[in-house]
């Protein structure tokens, strides 16, 4: 069928929104698209920095909207697999290769669809699949996070962090963050963090230890040259968590620091079905609302492009697929 | 009391063996011990590498003897706490700031006996208590060991990691060591590993690679330069896990490499008296006899402790105070 959508036809180029044909599988269904969200891997993919990128595709792993007369949202973790602890070799994100939820219309595995929870709306649903899931194996299953426990989330405002705050919060945790700008950090104070410190100031990790004076989880995606002090923020039997690495190369570990404080370093990305299950069902329970930074119309697809690429945004870019 | 025992007097000094007096509080019991074994702690020590030493003192963490008719082993670990995840804040190894096991009696916590495994002699027992008991918990605790997987342990010879071995063989893994010698990895092979490889040659890792494919469970107590190619070698879901770092910091740590293979890396030190069961129960489910190198008698401590810091050995050396 002929749909609206944005696609990218080529790297580095703009997001077009134009009529796109796709395909249905016989083991696929049809779902109306009402909203999706962005995600840096968008962005990624758009700039070429993402491996085996096959075009042209519509992007987008996050998804809401209508199946029947079901309000539904889409799993954008593709053959995740049989283990809990990593993902198979045929794993996918969905939203390249796999045409994605920028689009009036997906075509997708009925296995990938559950039930929209009841206390969001369309925008705030489609805000919630990659970003929360990502957050969700994060935060519970690689950082074991405890109530009681102490967080630190660094480079607080993505959409991954921001649902890592609030995760945290509604756990019960004492949540600390650390952010370039001093309005983020405000912001995450206004959703229930303790504290905060800009990392551009000298002191940033000695105010943290005054602060919080240890963490027993630390939520990381930057990685890069101060890493390597987190590792001394974190208490014994910390765990600290990575799930990305914008800033580059970690250096500077001190083994001793490791092994006698007993830290726990892991590496996590994205999440299993079963953690899906297990975020919507604590979403619903604790009537977590996403942070919404700003909504789009699905036709400007190629300005919320342009307006994540900036970084100033604090939570979820979204597309309204109504207007 | 008096007894006869090794004495460290000053930092950088030989190891005396003379008249000792030990002082038994209310809450200890006497052991009369028959063997004690060393391990690196000792030599660190002696030679002012480690933290808070507190002299005179007899060294040794790892005992085996008498308590009246029962032959008994000590456990090493004094007030791990409640935690299974890290030891307490009060938390002493045995033998420093506590008068330790190369002596011919110790005035001990009666919680910290156990009684000897009855498959082992009072030689191969007395090796067994920390170096046995922190294999154990890097291998099963930390590292997550299950039966089939690989496993690669780095520097093999030392006595935590020959136990790594045995009880890695005994679980049923498919075992993979490096050495700076080809003895020690003849040595290794005879035990039980697979295949080894020289790690001062320049092909090291790949040779490794080319063996394994991968490694599910990685144990290093080296850090330094080329951990960060361990980290290349781990499996999706790998655990790796350092219980030393005895070449320093760990540099240019690719944080994708991390992320995106959910791979854990773990410190570990020591074990709690839960783990120093389970290991108990292990080795004599298995029937593991312990590698021992070399057994000198106890008079002649301060020879067994050079013979140590040569490190040419394999496995434990053993002080046998009967003789």
């Amino acid at each position: 069928m002929i749909v609206k959508a944005g696609i990218l036809n080529a790297i580095n180029q703009k997001i077009s929104y134009t009529d796109v044909r796709i395909e249905r599988s016989e083991e696929e269904v049809l779902v109306r698209l009402t909203a999706s969200s962005l995600n840096r891997r968008d962005l990624w993919i758009q700039e070429g920095l993402y491996a085996r990128i096959q075009l042209p595709c519509i992007p987008g792993s996050d998804g809401c909207g209508w199946l029947g007369g079901q309000e539904v949202i889409l799993l954008p973790s593709i053959n995740w697999g049989e283990s809990g602890s990593f993902q198979s070799k045929n794993f996918q994100v969905l939203g390249m290769p796999h045409h994605g939820t920028c689009s009036e219309y997906i075509a997708i595995d009925p296995q990938l669809i559950y039930s929209k929870p009841n206390h969001l709306d369309h925008i705030e649903a489609a805000s919630l699949p990659l970003s929360g899931l990502t957050a969700w194996r994060a935060l519970m299953t690689q950082g074991h996070a405890q109530p009681g426990q102490k967080i630190l989330i660094t480079g607080i405002g993505g959409g991954v962090a921001s649902f890592v705050l609030l995760f945290a919060v509604a756990h019960g945790m004492e949540v600390y963050v650390t952010s370039g700008t001093q309005d983020k950090i405000d912001k995450a104070v206004s959703l229930g963090s303790k504290n905060g410190v800009n990392y551009k100031d000298s002191r940033a990790f000695e105010q943290l230890s005054e602060m919080a004076s240890g963490f027993d989880v630390i939520i990381d995606s930057a990685g890069g040259p101060d890493f390597h002090k987190l590792l001394r923020l974190a208490n014994y039997g910390g765990h600290v968590v990575m799930y990305g690495g914008t800033l580059g190369n970690i250096d500077h570990i001190n083994p001793q620091n490791l092994f006698w404080k007993q830290i726990t370093i892991k590496g996590s990305t994205m999440g299993s079905p079963k953690e899906f299950r297990e975020m919507l069902d604590f979403i619903g329970d604790k009537k977590v609302k996403p942070v919404i930074d700003r909504v789009f119309p699905l036709s400007e697809i190629d300005e919320a492009f342009n307006y994540m690429r900036s970084g100033n945004h604090f939570g979820k870019i979204v597309l309204d697929h109504t207007r």
